[in-house]
């Protein structure tokens, strides 16, 4: 048979347009809808960018305070939702809940609004809302509490702080967690955002299409990677060990986790406005362990791929476990994090996916075997 | 801007190598692992195509008896599960809940056969089992009936029919619902089983893979065919009706469901066989209104498109709907049915993807705004 060159994993195939998120890996850039990242970390947040994201523009002062109060609003869980969150196996993971709850979810909208090409999302922002929620209830159960009454007077980011700790967060704890969710938002197609959009051109719920998204972010080749750089800060655990234990890894070709980037070829901005954060919550909390460890992996990573001429940058994960870890946030919870960042960049492009729709349906290469007969049973 | 072309909707475009299916269009031929879906569904079940699908091979007596009882033994839903089942708000539709419910199974998994590129799905079998059982449950709540506990002296199909109806099928109509399971089970990458191998490329669990391949399935360009067509059925409603029912539609250039296939330009085979149902259950029914109202269709519209030298053969979803109604089964269940055949299909792609696995993630092509500074809300 004559050998079929295709891209596997559609390696650089183009599979859609987009207007929502500009990566420009060359230079480090990172746009929503035109405005950079750095900019909507230093003066938006996340219900303002949810908004553009979903809108296509910044909201006016009336349209923010309508829209932010329609997300407050939607927090609280139903008891069915609540029992799910309950009956939820101890040990499994909160990713796996999600997925669950939101396809659970999809069941409490009304039908008129499913199925169709112009089927408003905008209206059906409950899982914008209700992930964080599900999420800090979750870990509440986990540590013997009682999942904690979301209140509707504090930022998405403030409020998950409170429901997970039970107290109202600092202010500038809670604008630190808020900005890391808009710094997470939205990033193009990767692989939970394409799952979404598939999902979504077969002109399914937009539920069902975040649902199925959350089942890809929560493979270990895409959600998880700030988990596996706290791992290894842990590991290093002290500044002094860092340099040997990166030359070490590097020896053993081992990856050093939060470094390198598929795109950025050069520093990743989301990964500097962090940077910022850690320095700003070390100071806070007077510890420095893990910006200390950090910086001096990049220091001495960055050096020796410099030596062989290949730069190579951090990338958003790797100071942001660490951001969380000193928000008192478990380990588990960064993964759904992200998700409860992401769901809006994926609920802008099952939007976009709708307005010109085409049903994704690639061909696969036949490799199996030629016809053969049936076997009856008893002559195997 | 340069006009970039791209395959809309991936169309054309290889997305993987596979060897589980076959579909050969143009003379109407399908192929599982290189058995004929005739042959399978004329000599073979479905829990011996499941493990076809799943070990590339026909089972021995021994393997075939092993794997049956560990399926059947797998059936019963735990009390949670079924709480969920409960506690679903009416009206919603059954795949929101089997979506939802599979990944919810997820978290009875150990973990450690999770997220590894090696796990072995084969072992988690429950999804194969309890999608029947979560259909017919849901199905008697919604009759306000108790749900059925599962047999395990039943056929897949048989005992679906068992869970649905409270008493055991006649061993006639225990197999043909069996075989229409055979006939559905698998057919490439339509969007749901490319759904299932996106997710598991991120290396998520096959729970999470199978859940987001539900969403796909629920879209109403998917799924839902079959109940379409009897909805055409019922608005003809006498086989005498049906000339001028589907002239007047032609001329509107109305839609016929059920007629054509974007693959096959010849007679779907699995319509041939599932025809031969229909045929059977008429005779014992005496009630031969849908196979009446149905070839008559068959008759004026293939008529009336030879003419236009566009000959047109009905799919499987033309006689499938038929079938399950004079099966006794409501018409909400009938894309849940299809669930509950294809996911061994979905399991075997998520297991191939695995084998030789790339992450997919394709490219998008920016068509938004360019840069733009942030404006403060106070001055938009």
């Amino acid at each position: 048979m004559e050998k079929i060159n295709y891209a596997k994993g559609l390696e650089g195939v183009i599979a859609g347009e987009s207007e929502i998120c500009k990566v420009e890996g060359e230079v480090g850039r990172l746009n929503y809808r035109g405005y950079s990242v750095e900019d909507l970390a230093a003066h938006s947040n996340f219900e303002e960018v949810t908004y553009l994201l979903l809108f296509e523009k910044l909201p006016a002062f009336s349209e923010l305070a309508d829209f932010t109060a329609s997300i407050r609003k939607a927090r609280s869980l139903n008891p069915e939702v609540l029992e799910m969150v309950r009956n939820f196996p101890k040990g499994a993971h909160p990713m796996e809940l999600l997925q669950s709850v939101i396809s659970y979810l999809s069941g409490y909208v009304a039908h008129r609004i499913r199925h169709s090409a112009t089927c408003n999302c905008r209206r059906t922002l409950h899982q914008v809302a209700q992930i964080a929620t599900v999420v800090a209830a979750w870990q509440r159960l986990q540590e013997g509490k009682d999942p904690v009454v979301p209140r509707d007077d504090l930022s998405h980011g403030a409020n998950f702080l409170y429901m997970v700790k039970g107290h109202v967060p600092e202010e500038d704890e809670g604008r630190i967690m808020d900005q890391c969710l808009v710094l997470h938002a939205e990033h193009g197609f990767n692989v939970s955002t394409f799952t979404a959009r598939v999902v979504a051109s077969s002109l399914s719920t937009c539920y069902c299409s975040i649902s199925a998204a959350m089942g890809s972010l929560y493979g270990s080749l895409h959600g998880g990677a700030n988990e596996k750089v706290m791992e290894m800060v842990e590991a290093i655990g002290d500044p002094a060990h860092a340099e040997k234990w990166v030359l070490e890894a590097l020896d053993r070709k081992q990856k050093v986790m939060g470094m390198g980037h598929r795109v950025y070829k050069a520093k990743d901005p989301r990964a500097r406005v962090i940077e910022g954060y850690l320095d700003t919550l070390s100071r806070k909390k007077n510890d420095f362990r893990y910006l200390r460890i950090l910086k001096e992996v990049e220091r001495v990573f960055r050096a020796r791929m410099e030596e062989k001429g290949k730069p190579i940058y951090p990338n958003v994960d790797f100071f942001s476990g660490a951001v969380y870890r000193l928000l008192g946030i478990p380990t588990i919870l960064f993964t759904p994090i992200f998700a409860m960042a992401r769901v809006s960049g994926w609920l802008a492009h099952v939007l976009e996916q709708r307005k010109d729709n085409r049903l994704f349906r690639p061909k696969s290469l036949y490799v199996g075997p030629d016809p053969r007969d049936y076997v009856p049973l008893g002559e195997r």
